[in-house]
């Protein structure tokens, strides 16, 4: 055993000294440790699938604790489209949008709302399917919202993905349309794992920057299609 | 300074075998940390994006080193969909396929191969799409591959995803056409992440229960379509 009333003081202050070193140290590994044994359990990862029982949503768009919706769809059910709408909803900061066929009414609510709320909206889309009977795409725009399409009329931009603040990726077979929601076999998979966001952000950035109208003359057949209506970012 | 020499036997095998137990845990406490910081880099996930380029993909069907394949296409070139062919070619058990559309050929033949190796293949598709001009379904079933299709006319199985040996999850915007592989804008994600692989693989097997043709009437306008080639798993 040491013996501490034999040491000299300067002993005695060089094992107090290796001793808060060594105590400093341990903290500082423990606290790393930790961290590493939370980031092994990862980070959000959600499969959501369809088709999705038809439920009451307001609750999701308007936040008043009493708020009296006296529609006769079932309420207080947790489905995979609320679960879509919420995993939306939460944008703070931005959305990008990259999807095929966008015709479902409340999707094209939630979208307007984030705009209204100062999200940054950004919307790539097919250029066939933007135009067919219900398409929101032009409610989008009139509302100051950027679309861009895919340019080439040979090709289909057929993604079904959101981006949600940079950090969450919305993914998987789902359209935008209320046949793809209530009727269709489909999945969605929601995720922040960095791995996977990272890939289609930068996907995301090359259509919106391969879309950009600005690099590309205007359609004689459809003009209308390149008109830019929203303050481009 | 302990002073070994002043130590009486009996002390030194104390602070000898006190030392073997310190030893002995510290490696398994490094070991335990070396396995938990390796679990937390996590499993595969690898994203693929689409339209991809057309070289030759023989050499990952023909397994011989000096296999002289004269088309005129681009050889030793990674792409998209030669990585995409690799994820499903690395099948030794099972694989289980979801897909809207089928009618690639090079898709096909990946299929066909682990058919002929062994390999369980059990095939969902969509009812109105299998039979299109072009479809693969009728090839994988002649050569006895399980096939089923959603029951319903009225509702489409929209799913693009694979299963590989129950570990493996293949999903994106994909479907299993030319025109989706060589000329959309597309997404594939390969995860073995098991919170991710799960959920897909319980949703194969509800849909894979829910179109046993067993439990459904022979449909009079199209009875063909319900009829097993296989020998049913």
């Amino acid at each position: 055993m040491f013996n501490f009333r034999n040491m000299s003081f300067k002993e005695l202050m060089k094992v107090l000294g290796l001793g808060a070193v060594a105590f400093v140290l341990g903290v500082e590994w423990l606290n790393w440790l930790k961290r590493r044994l939370r980031d092994s359990h990862g980070p959000l990862k959600e499969v959501l699938f369809f088709p999705s029982p038809q439920v009451c949503v307001e609750h999701l768009f308007i936040h008043h604790k009493h708020f009296p919706c006296a529609c006769p769809l079932p309420h207080g059910v947790e489905t995979s489209f609320s679960r879509l709408l919420v995993h939306l909803l939460s944008a703070r900061m931005s959305l990008d949008l990259c999807v095929f066929s966008f015709s479902h009414m409340e999707l094209s609510r939630a979208i307007l709302l984030l705009h209204k709320r100062g999200v940054v909206v950004r919307v790539v889309t097919d250029r066939d399917y933007m135009t067919i009977t219900g398409s929101q795409i032009g409610a989008l725009r009139k509302a100051g919202i950027c679309v861009r399409h895919e340019m080439s009329s040979a090709v289909h931009m057929h993604h079904k993905f959101a981006l949600v603040d940079g950090r969450k990726l919305i993914t998987g077979s789902l359209n935008w349309t209320l046949t793809a929601v209530q009727s269709n076999k489909e999945n969605v998979m929601v995720t922040e794992e960095p791995e996977l966001v990272g890939p289609y952000q930068k996907e995301f950035q090359k259509l919106w920057e391969a879309n950009d109208p600005a690099n590309h003359k205007p359609q004689c057949t459809n003009g209308q299609l390149n008109i830019k209506t929203c303050k481009d970012r």
